[in-house]
């Protein structure tokens, strides 16, 4: 299959990397191109704008950080709409809003072209394993004709149901997620205030009703003193607004939430580029 | 070994049981005497008091409620230390405060006995499958000598420190697990209202970021409307209730464990003896 690749993060990499290995022709766009260098070695193309990306592709992937990076790749002469051959596919990777994700099928619909929103969870180990986890919203049809392309970089992908969908599944495992990570730093820096160490901590709580993920986390970085990302705390921060707007518009009455978005966005303030766990410094 | 057991519970049942078939002679003592039936069918010995059933054992257990339960049974004249050999054991493995654990520790040392605070994480099915994790508080070498029981009840059996350090790692455990519950139905009831279904989240949201053992009895028990206990609202509550008292001593500012512990205590008014896991209704 012919794929366009818009975006080589520390994600889109290891994704556009997979689908290379997985046998696909393979033409990316990356803002900044140095950025392109292992994809490229590894057999993809190169093109000069993401329209030039989408040209002549069965499938475009689209995987930048948020609504405002989306619309600069997909929208304007130059965007991937603008390059994509109609009754082709483009997949949003990307973390963005239900609404935002909404606008741009119906501007897709209108040139003929399929739109999935299809983000993804399991991070940069995740990217580099191919075992992502892939929430998928659009056209059912649509989803069966991507799916053996998303296989290359997930081993979990679901259906959600219509446009939007998939990001609102997205939004709502951050929101958890986030706050999760919160209640974990939260615990451990009291339990450290009281006297417990880190290591008995570690021994003990992940066999508790208190184990999560993001607890492990937690302990593993607090531990090790490490907080380069991994994911930052200005993407953590953002998710957390997206998943506020949307209990705000939904007229759902947070509880944790508020709060936990409050905090998230102070720590944001001093340590944006932070990894996540960082914010057990807000209990120091 | 002779074992006097006081309090018997879901828990204290299970976990009773468990020591009579390790082949113990094991003397019960419980406030409503038909809870005794099945342990006394087993083989193990009716006591009329908590003196009593502490009368030449060599080791003691309580497993009772709260910081009133314990001292009702181990003070007074009727009570375990009353009846306690001097250089025998009392291993209390309810959940209760730090600063009740060292007040009775003292009370025991006075007598020649010696307190082991022994908390216990893994509820009725790690009771029954004597698959629990206890956390050990107190002299090291009364651990070592009551280990082989307690391994007849847990699976992980971990010495953490002086005496109260067992009920610190138990009340840092629950804050933990108690805002995760929170956290999870907060999330799963905001993306039932975003239009998720509640299976398409049991397909997802365990194999994210948003993974934790209370995210999987949220979503358990509301797709099956079941809230009996289990763990009730009223325990969960109690143990909120002394992890944001100890962070005031300590002088430790919480974030989400403030508003956490004052949504758990407004359901408590409504809902004292359902299981936790309907903190989802709070969201209705």
């Amino acid at each position: 299959m012919r794929i366009g690749f818009v975006g080589l993060g520390v994600m889109g990499q290891a994704m556009a990397l997979n689908l290379v290995r997985g046998g696909h022709a393979v033409t990316v766009y990356n803002r900044t191109a140095e950025r392109a260098g292992p994809v490229l070695e590894a057999g993809a193309a190169w093109a000069e704008s993401p329209a030039k990306a989408a040209e002549g592709a069965d499938l475009t992937i689209i995987m930048v950080t948020d609504d405002r990076a989306v619309r600069a790749v997909a929208e304007g002469e130059d965007g991937v709409l603008a390059g994509a051959a109609r009754g082709s596919l483009v997949v949003d990777m990307s973390t963005i809003s239900p609404e935002a994700t909404r606008a741009l099928n119906e501007a897709a619909e209108g040139r003929g072209i399929t739109w999935l929103d299809a983000p993804v969870t399991g991070g940069d180990i995740g990217a580099r394993e191919a075992t992502l986890t892939i929430m998928v919203g659009g056209s059912e049809s649509a989803f069966a004709q991507a799916r053996p392309v998303l296989e290359l970089m997930g081993r979990k992908i679901v259906y959600i149901g219509d446009s939007g969908l998939g990001q609102t599944m997205k939004l709502v495992g951050n929101f958890v997620s986030g706050l999760t990570l919160m209640v974990a730093a939260e615990g451990v820096r009291l339990g450290q205030a009281a006297g417990l160490s880190l290591d008995l901590m570690g021994e003990v709580l992940p066999f508790s009703s208190a184990q999560s993920f993001e607890l492990s986390k937690v302990l593993d970085r607090l531990g090790r003193q490490m907080f380069d990302p991994g994911f930052s705390v200005a993407n953590r921060t953002k998710d957390m607004r997206l998943a506020v707007e949307m209990a705000e518009e939904l007229n759902f009455g947070l509880a944790l939430g508020a709060v936990g978005f409050q905090v998230w966005a102070g720590h944001q303030a001093r340590y944006p580029s932070l990894d996540e766990s960082s914010i057990v410094r807000h209990f120091d």
